[in-house]
């Protein structure tokens, strides 16, 4: 229990826990779990982490798992309060496409849905009314980044809360199931147009751990208005990513750090179009499968 | 997105997360989280934590969760094996004890209640039989560690698993509430005595998400035997223990990194009483509640 020059614990306990790791761990489960005990350490003798907070933390670990179901994944959720999918992305997008200009990631988020329809070109994927709502006409092209050429019958998945600022999963009296989701195939030219809405600025749901966390960071739990988009198309990487209306106001306090400068978007008015008075542009860079690599 | 000498990536991220909390956090929930978002990041840069790991992180928390109940703390079981409650208990003995001698403590762990009934002295904690189980004659002082003097009134608060190496939480069929646990009180000149069983080694339940993260690490499940105690007096420092004979194979790898040496004793045979052959001394030092303050 000797205390050595920059810490009065036990200079051997960390390495002692790491080494009782058995051979048959694979390589990469060795490097990422001696990593996580060691910073988890770190964590603990850096702040002097006493009994109780320590038994907080278990409980609220505890509590994630209990809130979760199918449709609520509380952990992804902490861990986007924390800022820890967004750092995850940037990794991934670094890793892929190093020094290359495809469009930008963004984080998942927990609403995903693999169970979206397919839609025609021109459709909506407005399905129930949305007090309030602002329809738009969001169209543009898919391109591929080295040649600059639509790529045809890409997927472009889209999902977005309505404007009370609940997904479908969330709000099963206002909405039916993909409400406001849904898949399109770029045309023989890359492009695409639906129908969707001008999205809302929402709260995260604060009746579970999230809300106790962000309520001991002091901090507010609005995402900005935001779509979020999935495009894949054969051959190349797909994107994940969000996109975000210029005048929101959460732009620079995004609970979850998702907001990137080249995701943010302008909408438009639209003129004559009876289904929708706003218009909003947004093209796709797709980088190759190898390109990069 | 620029790279600094350290790492490709944005060197502006973690403390963009940590300066967005909020102005009523208090200063120690604030070094707290503050160190946990930085520890959390750092971890996941240095391992460039993929997408698919940090999902199946994500599924991981989540987990936790959806095991636990009033008698079941899968967290604190995921705390214990990853080294982290044992470290929480070295920095609040060291804290507390500084430079002293009195009794190590060690973890709390899962099974402790707040339920257990008071016996007399010289009574047994051994409800129900224990098949194969070896009962022993438990005895000692608890002493002030500054003057040497037995402390009378003192609460021995004692815990264990049976023979087969569950408590009586997790083994409704076999043991009545309460069997192996008691609280004693030390007589007039500290002494205590009651009967006991030789403890037993145990695994974990591996049906758990701790379960699963012992298989990640190719680590066994075992607990060395031992008996838990949680000794308090009025005007001194409580004391949460654990001690382990020294004849079990699991002392040098426990999963918990519960052991230390002064903890490790000598069960000895005894003769000539009907209730137990063998017999174990184990006296206590408690430090008086100002000692080292």
């Amino acid at each position: 229990m000797a205390a050595n020059g920059t810490s009065r614990f036990d200079p051997k306990f960390t390495q002692h826990v790491i080494d009782t790791i058995g051979p048959k761990t694979s390589p990469r489960n060795r490097e990422v779990l001696s990593a996580l005990i060691s910073h988890l350490h770190d964590f603990a003798r850096e702040v002097e982490l006493t009994v109780d907070e320590w038994m907080m933390g278990v409980r609220f670990v505890n509590s994630i798992g209990q809130i979760s179901d199918a449709k609520r994944n509380e952990g992804q959720r902490i861990s986007d309060v924390l800022g820890l999918e967004s750092l995850v992305d940037e990794i991934a997008h670094k890793l892929v496409t190093e020094g290359a200009d495809p469009t930008s990631s963004s984080i998942l988020g927990p609403f995903w849905s693999p169970n979206a329809p397919f839609r025609e070109l021109g459709e909506s994927i407005i399905q129930d009314p949305a007090p309030h709502g602002h329809p738009a006409l969001m169209h543009g092209k898919v391109t591929d980044l080295v040649s600059g050429k639509g790529i045809p019958n890409a997927v472009f998945d889209i999902w977005e809360a309505s404007s009370n600022g609940k997904y479908d999963f969330q709000d099963p009296d206002n909405q039916s199931d993909n409400n406001l989701r849904g898949k399109f195939r770029t045309d023989a030219n890359g492009d695409y147009h639906f129908y969707c809405l001008k999205p809302t600025a929402y709260s995260l749901p604060t009746d579970g751990p999230a809300g106790v966390l962000l309520n001991l960071l002091d901090r507010h739990p609005m995402r900005p208005a935001h779509i979020h988009l999935m495009i894949t198309a054969d051959g190349y990487k797909p994107v994940t990513t969000q996109i975000f209306p210029s005048d929101d106001q959460y732009l620079l306090t995004d609970t979850v750090f998702a907001v990137k400068d080249d995701l943010v978007v302008d909408f438009k008015p639209r003129e004559g179009d009876p289904k929708a008075k706003l218009d909003l542009e947004y093209n796709v860079r797709l980088a190759p499968k190898d390109y990069g690599n």
